[in-house]
């Protein structure tokens, strides 16, 4: 019996994770959820799943979570908040596995405490990984526990590495489906909507990581976490972009083999993959290798997604340079969806804001956070004097 | 430093066995060669690596050998000859590590004694797995000691097998090139020619295997293999046609991941993965993924290529069925080679030798040898009938 606390359970791997653990009742056992802004998801979450402890993001709504579980005869679930409340279910002494899935730098130091609790941590959070995965990567050595990725990529090099030891891998390919823009000029960038942008062709994720994957940021980001959890340069992680997303990612060995990964497109693979490692269980997410019928490849254009170029400077420096790349994205990329700057003022806005910020180490979630504080008002900065223009010219 | 014997040095597999223990020195020593009819062959090798023993097939070349190395100041090199020579080659107290290159049953008692030795085998004898791979495999596992396949779909299952464990395999997946008939339509079969069969789209090999290619029965003998050498049942091992034969197999687990393996098409990768086994080292053997452009597949066509279906067939049966159909494909396929029946009559004869064989399980090499030669027989008489006719008409 896996006992599990999520980190971000109504978002949608925290869900997700759900969905197996229900699939699997003698397997997995629900401890500690944290949740977000969503009381009522929470309260049904609370309410399915009895655990011990439940954490919501803020007082008020702890307050009324508190209250609606009282109701329910359920007052033996403990409410919390805030990022000490997430803390709380990160470190829950019951628990044995954590999902880490809050999404952004409010996972980070959840997350953090899990790994330093000597928990198993399964990681769908991105910036845990971009940001301060240097930090959390060292911790989850020192404590000799795995941190096991969950998103399809690095979950296909987790299952791709068992071929061979760390040190007989040459390089990791991750592979790219392209997204939406793939075949669209350049030339034709700067009349990208946002509804173009938000329709990725494989997969259907969050608002943030769909404009991500258009850029090719997402990749770029990936490149990075690649680095971090698999202790490799960036000089030794590829992309190669594969439209049909059918091959999720390969590990080239020192021999010359090469193993890939194929599965369907459904997080919920990863997930069990993650919560039952090193053991594999049956599951009904089967992929119709007999209706296979063709595969195609080509490199990634880095002119032409100048993102994923400022992903690789950025992974080559580490520290603040990848918590800047991340904070300016976000900051970036909510623009864009707001209408404030155009899809191919995305990677300026990034780039100026890496240049800016220092390249000094990070020693602890603190200065992570100090440091994508001072990104994210750089970046804004620029978002605004690139919106002034439009707005006098109108 | 890994001490080798080779059955079957002059042969191709056993020549690239050669090349990779010249490309790493202080890894690999050649102990013992058994060589085939070719005396300079065998003596320029002896030359080369001066093992301490040499065994060839006849006892007058074995006196030539003999001769010829005592003349070049090699007379410390033990020279014996004949399945006993080739024997001792197997069973040496120096070698630790066995490749099975003799092909045809010629190979069988050599690899089965090396196995029981308590050798680690290499094996490359299709015929081994095929026609005696019951006895083989239980010997292995008695011995404790694992049979290493050095064919490129084997042994890429092998290397995908390491995502798992056995019992978390849902199925075997062996990729086909299809040959060079994948696209001839079956009513052009009757007139296929000996050089347009031997006409393989992606590998050099030897003639009997080339055509066992162009009938799919060869991908018909690696089902078979698969089964003895993984322990699984014909119904859990599938066939993909993949012209490219740029992934050489695949592995899918129960829980719906599938590991796939990528190299170039170059034997000497499998031996090497073999010999170095469980670790993998440095080679020069780089597939080019950045290139990759496109992947095709279909399924196999078994109205089409017969062959196929009457391996899975004898695969279901086991012992005598799966010995018939190795011994009438080689008669059928010799017979083909020397004009004597056409292309689509292949199919006809071991089916006809197949039904006509006993179902019984097979308890020695003395046995497999008993129902191999009554195999051939059999083969041999439907070859004459087939022919028969023609010669009247002519």
């Amino acid at each position: 019996m896996r006992r599990i606390s999520i980190l971000g359970s109504t978002g949608s791997i925290g869900r997700s994770t759900l969905t197996v653990a229900d699939a699997y009742p003698d397997r997995f056992e629900i401890v500690a959820l944290a949740a977000g802004a969503n009381v009522d998801a929470a309260f049904e979450q609370a309410q399915r799943w009895k655990p011990r402890l439940v954490s919501i993001a803020s007082e008020k709504n702890a307050d009324l979570l508190r209250t609606r579980l009282r109701q329910a005869g359920l007052s033996e679930i403990e409410v919390v908040h805030g990022n000490k409340g997430a803390v709380k279910v990160a470190t829950l002494p019951e628990a044995d596995f954590v999902v880490s899935a809050i999404v952004g730098v409010a996972g980070l130091e959840a997350t953090y405490e899990a790994v330093k609790a000597g928990k198993t941590v399964g990681v769908a959070n991105k910036e845990c990984l971009v940001a301060a995965g240097e930090l959390i990567t060292a911790e989850a050595r020192k404590q000799g526990k795995p941190l096991l990725p969950i998103d399809s990529e690095h979950n296909a090099v987790h299952q791709c590495l068992r071929g061979g030891r760390m040190n007989e891998v040459e390089r990791v390919w991750l592979t790219a489906s392209g997204g939406p823009f793939l075949n669209t000029p350049r030339s034709e960038f700067k009349n990208i909507t946002v509804e173009q942008a938000l329709n990725h062709p494989t997969w259907k994720m969050g608002k943030r990581i769909t404009i991500d994957s258009a850029t090719l940021m997402n990749k770029g980001f990936e490149v990075i976490e690649a680095c971090r959890l698999f202790h490799i340069p960036p000089s030794r992680v590829d992309v190669l972009v594969h439209p049909q997303s059918t091959i999720h990612s390969m590990v080239e060995f020192i021999d010359g083999s090469i193993l890939a990964q194929v599965s369907v497109t459904d997080m919920r693979l990863p997930i069990l993959y993650a919560l039952t490692y090193p053991e594999r269980i049956q599951s009904d997410m089967r992929f119709d290798v007999g209706n296979l019928r063709h595969l195609d490849f080509c490199p990634p254009d880095m002119n032409k997604f100048p993102c994923l170029r400022l992903a690789y400077e950025a992974a080559k420096v580490g520290g603040a340079k990848t918590v800047a790349l991340n904070a300016a994205d976000e900051v970036a990329v909510a623009a864009f969806l707001e209408g404030a700057i155009r899809f191919d003022e995305i990677p300026g806005i990034i780039e100026e804001t890496v240049a800016a910020s220092n390249s000094r180490e990070l020693e602890s979630i603190a200065q992570v956070l100090d440091a994508d504080r001072a990104a994210r008002r750089y970046a804004q900065e620029k978002v605004q004097k690139s919106a002034e223009p439009r707005a006098t010219s109108v």
